[in-house]
């Protein structure tokens, strides 16, 4: 079962730290494709399956960013 | 004979952007040392002998970024 979330994302200024979001939460287990709008911060995950978005929420701080409250 | 010439950077947002100018005109030959300040975009490029401004520019650019006219 294919699965996609969205989450959205503070503090990216710049193509770099797009970059950095989407090479941290492809390297989450069962992620398939990632998907991230600079200007609305909108970053969208798909998975096989469903993925704990805790997990996501630790890639986006492991690369240097934050997920807004939901 | 050491030198030190100053540019301002535009463009830049983020740690990132910064360690991009850093890499690319670190590249030029005869560049020693290269510090970027974000907040202010001032590149201060140390260097053996006299490196032409224009390789230092085109760095800048080549990392994605303008030099500010002087």
């Amino acid at each position: 079962m294919s699965t996609t979330a969205t989450y959205t994302v503070k503090g990216m200024t710049c193509g770099h730290c797009v970059s950095s979001v989407k090479e941290e939460v492809g390297e989450v287990a069962g992620v398939t494709q990632v998907e991230v709008d600079l200007a609305t911060g909108l970053l969208t995950v798909d998975s096989d399956g469903s993925v704990d978005p805790a997990k996501i929420v630790a890639a986006v701080e492991e690369a240097g960013y934050e997920v807004a409250n939901r």
